[in-house]
C-alpha cells in the first residue's frame, strides 16, 4: 500500500454533502429536535427502503424520470430483480405505496413521520443536492382527512423552525381549490397547465408568467391579468377572502377553497403573526395536490429555494389501492436549511464530539483504576472517553482542548483525591467520580 | 385515478426490509441504544454520502464488484458525473476515504461512530439483505493505534448487546498475526489464500477445509492438519496461549499476535465470562485486517451469520493518503439481528406509535379548549395527539386502543374537571392537565 501509484486521491462528489464532526453534531441535534416535535404530536416513525419499483415512482406525475437514479450491478447481476428498482426522490410517494401495501395492518387516521435521505439527479447548485435529508409528516385517512390536520401541520413546522433558531422564516399557505376554482370561474377548462405556469412566478417573474399564459396557453390578456392579480394576494390573516371576492370570480370550488384556507388561517395565523401567510401565489409543482398547499422560506434569503413544502393530496394512495385514502403532509428540507445557514456562518460550531470528560492516562496508576473511574462516571450518564496512551500530560490536555472536551479527569489511587480540570476555566480541583457533576465544584 | 387499469399493485422488494410502525418503534429504540452507548464512550457521529466513487470502493480488496450497486439516471443524464459513483457496501471504506480527505480537520485519535444503511447486491436469504443498517465504531490514529482500543471495542459491543436484551451472544476474538505468524512458522509463504480457505470453516466444515488446503493450495497433509488444529482452539481466557505453544510452531509475528490477543482477553474476558472467547478459527474474509479480528454470534442460532464483526487494519487509509493511519473498528449488524429476532417472535411488540395521551374530541366544548389542553400536556414533555373529528366516543376510544395509546383525555371547560381514562386499567378520574402525570392518579 506504500506504492504511491496505487493510491487513489478521493475528492468530494458534487451534490452529495458531507459534514465534519463539529458540523454533524449540530445536524444530529437538529434531527433530534425534528423527531421530538413530530413525536410530541403523536406521529409514529416509519422508514421505507431507499428504493421503490420504478412504476411506483412514476405515480408522482410530471416529468421526473431524468431526476431518478436507478440501480445496476457494477458487474454481472445474478438476477434481473435489481433492474426494476430506483432510489426514491421524495418520501410522499413511498408513503402512499406503504399505506396501500400495509393497509390492513395500519390504524387510521395513519399519522407517520419519516426522516430519510432522498436522491435527485438534479444539476447541483445552491440549495439543490443529489442526496439530502427530508423530514416528512403526513396524515392519511379513509375517505376523508379532517381539515384540522391542515391547521396542525404548519403549527408543528413553525415550532420546529423556532426551536432550530434559524432566523426569520415565512410559512406561506394556499389552497389548490382556490386556484382551480378561480381559473374555472374564469372559464379555463384545463387548469393544470395554468398552475404549472403560475408555479414559475418566482423564476420568471410576473411579466414572464403573463407571456406564458397569453402566448403559450392562449389565455385572453384580461384573463391572464386576473390570474396574476390572484397570485399577488398575500395576507397575514383571513383578509385574503375579501381581496379574492373583489375580483368578482365565482365557482363552487373557489368557495370551498376559500373556506378551507380561512379555517387554516383562523386556526394558526393569529398565534404566529408575521410568519404565517395566506399566499395565493403558492402553487407547488407536483400534480397530486388537491387542496391546502404549503411552502416555507428563509426570509433573510428570499432567492433561496423553499425550505419546506407540502399539501393535501386526495388521490395519491389511490394509484396503488382500491380505497379512497386522502392525505395531507409537509416536508422539511433539513439539508437545504442546514447547508445554507452553515455556509452563511449562522451555525455556531462547538465541540468535535459528545465527550463530557476525558479520563487522563496517569503514569504510575493502574489501568484498572482508570477504567473503573471511567465506568463510574459513565454509569452516572456522563459521556466519557479514556486517553489510551502514556503521553505527556501536555499532549493529553491538548487533545481535550482541540476536541472541545470540557473536563479532564485525573484518577488517583493513593491518599490524594481524584482531581478534575475545567478546561474553559483553567481550574483544577479535587473530585469524587461517584458524586461529581459538570459545573459543580469539588466532590 | 379510479380507473383500475392505472393502478399499480405494489409488492415488497426482496432483500429490502420494511417494518410496520410497531416494529419500527422497537428498531428506533435499538438505534437509540446503540447511539447512546457509542456516545457514552466519546465517539463522535459522522455520516458519509450513500455513494462513493467506484475506485474508492475497490480499496477493500477481494472480489466485491458484483455486490456493488452503481447508479445511473433513469432517463438522459445531464452529465457523466453520476456514472462514476456507486452505493457503499460497508462503512469502513468510506471512513478510510473520509479520514484521508479531511485529515487536516480531524483530531487524532479520531474516534467516530457511523450508523447508516449499506447496500449489497447479494442473493437475498436469511440474514442477508440488499439494504441494511450497520452501526460502526472505529478509531484511526497517526502511525499507531493503542491496543487499549482493541480491548475497549468488545466491551462497548457487549454492553450494547446486553442492553438490547437479545438473548445469548458470543463475541469471538482472534488476531490475524497469530494466523499469519503460525502459517509462516509452518513455512507457508503466501498466507492470504490460507486465511481465505480457513474463513470457510463455518460453511464447508473441517473436512472441506482440509481438502481445500491440501488439494487446492498444495499444503502437505501434516501442515494442513496443524492449521486445522490451530483453528480448533477456543478458550474463555488466555489459556489459548498454552494450546498454541503446544503445537511447537514459532515465529516473531505469531508471538506478537499472541501477546496482543492476550492483552485483549486479559482486559475484558474475565468481566464477561461465557460471552467473550479467544477463537482461533476467526479469520474474517476482508483482506485489509492486520491484527485483532472480531466476530459475534447469536448463540441460540449458531447457523445464523455473524451479527457483528470487525478488526484492526493498518493500511486501509493508506490507500487514499500518504500518511500511515492504522485503525481498529467493529460493526454491529443491526438489521440482521433485529430481523432474526423479529421473525423468531423474540421481540415483544407494543404500541403502534409514541403517543402518551389522546385528547378526545368532546361535542359541545370549544376547539380552543382542546388545543390548549394538548398544548399544556405537551409543554410538560408528554406526547399528545388530538382526535380531530367529531365521532362517537366509542370510535375515539377504539382508535386509542388499536394504537396502544395508554391514556385518553376528556377536556372540560365547565365546572366539571377534566378527566383522564387509563386504557389498561379501564378507570377514569378527574385530572388537571397542568400537573397530571401518567401513573399518578387525579390532579
Amino acid at each position: 500500500m506504500n506504492d504511491s501509484k496505487r493510491k487513489y486521491k478521493p475528492r468530494s462528489i458534487s451534490g452529495f454533502p458531507e459534514l465534519l464532526p463539529e458540523e454533524r453534531i449540530v445536524e444530529l441535534r437538529w434531527l433530534d429536535t425534528v423527531r421530538a416535535a413530530f413525536e410530541s404530536y403523536g406521529f409514529c416513525s416509519i422508514e421505507t427502503p431507499s428504493v421503490e419499483e420504478i412504476p411506483v415512482l412514476a405515480a408522482k406525475g410530471g416529468d421526473v424520470d431524468k431526476e431518478i437514479y436507478a440501480l445496476h450491478r457494477l458487474a454481472g447481476a445474478a438476477d434481473d430483480s435489481d433492474s426494476r428498482v430506483a432510489l426514491h426522490y421524495d418520501l410522499t410517494v413511498p408513503l402512499a405505496r406503504y399505506v396501500a401495501q400495509h393497509y390492513a395492518n395500519l390504524v387510521f387516521p395513519f399519522k407517520r413521520y419519516q426522516i430519510q435521505r432522498v436522491w435527485r439527479g438534479e444539476r447541483p447548485q445552491e440549495g439543490r443536492f443529489r442526496e439530502f435529508y427530508q423530514c416528512d409528516i403526513d396524515i392519511i385517512d379513509n375517505n376523508a382527512v379532517s381539515i384540522h390536520f391542515d391547521a396542525e401541520l404548519p403549527e408543528i413546522v413553525y415550532q420546529i423552525l423556532q426551536s432550530l433558531n434559524i432566523g426569520g422564516v415565512s410559512l406561506n399557505i394556499n389552497n389548490r381549490k382556490i386556484l382551480e376554482g378561480f381559473y374555472k370561474g374564469l372559464g379555463i377548462e384545463n387548469t393544470v397547465p395554468v398552475i404549472r405556469v403560475l408555479d414559475k412566478l418566482d423564476k420568471v417573474g410576473a411579466a414572464g408568467v403573463r407571456d406564458l399564459l397569453i402566448e403559450t396557453l392562449n389565455l385572453p390578456p384580461p384573463v391572464a391579468e386576473k390570474c396574476l392579480t390572484l397570485a399577488g394576494i398575500r395576507t397575514a390573516d383571513s383578509s385574503f377572502m375579501d381581496k379574492v371576492r373583489e375580483l368578482s370570480v365565482q365557482s363552487a370550488l373557489l368557495e370551498e377553497g376559500l373556506t378551507e384556507l380561512d379555517f387554516v388561517m383562523t386556526s394558526v395565523a393569529h398565534k404566529h403573526s408575521g410568519v404565517i401567510f395566506a399566499d395565493l401565489s403558492i402553487a407547488r409543482g407536483f400534480d397530486y395536490y388537491t387542496g391546502t398547499v404549503y411552502e416555507g422560506k428563509l426570509t433573510d434569503f428570499p432567492n433561496y429555494p423553499s425550505i419546506c413544502s407540502g399539501g393535501r393530496y386526495d388521490n395519491l394512495v389511490g394509484a396503488f389501492s382500491g380505497q379512497k385514502l386522502p392525505g395531507v403532509g409537509i416536508s422539511i428540507g433539513l439539508t437545504r436549511i442546514f447547508s445554507k445557514l452553515l455556509k452563511e456562518g449562522r451555525i455556531p460550531l462547538g465541540p468535535k464530539g459528545p465527550t463530557d470528560v476525558l479520563v487522563a492516562y496517569i503514569p504510575g496508576e493502574t489501568r484498572s483504576l482508570m477504567l473503573e473511574t471511567a465506568r463510574i462516571l459513565r454509569s452516572r450518564g456522563l459521556k466519557v472517553e479514556m486517553y489510551h496512551e502514556e503521553r505527556k500530560m501536555d499532549a493529553q490536555l491538548r487533545y481535550a482542548a482541540r476536541k472541545g472536551i470540557p473536563y479532564v479527569w485525573f484518577p488517583s489511587s493513593g491518599s490524594r483525591p481524584h482531581e478534575v480540570k475545567d478546561m474553559a476555566a483553567g481550574t483544577q480541583a479535587p473530585a469524587d467520580p461517584a458524586i461529581w457533576f459538570p459545573g459543580v465544584k469539588g466532590g
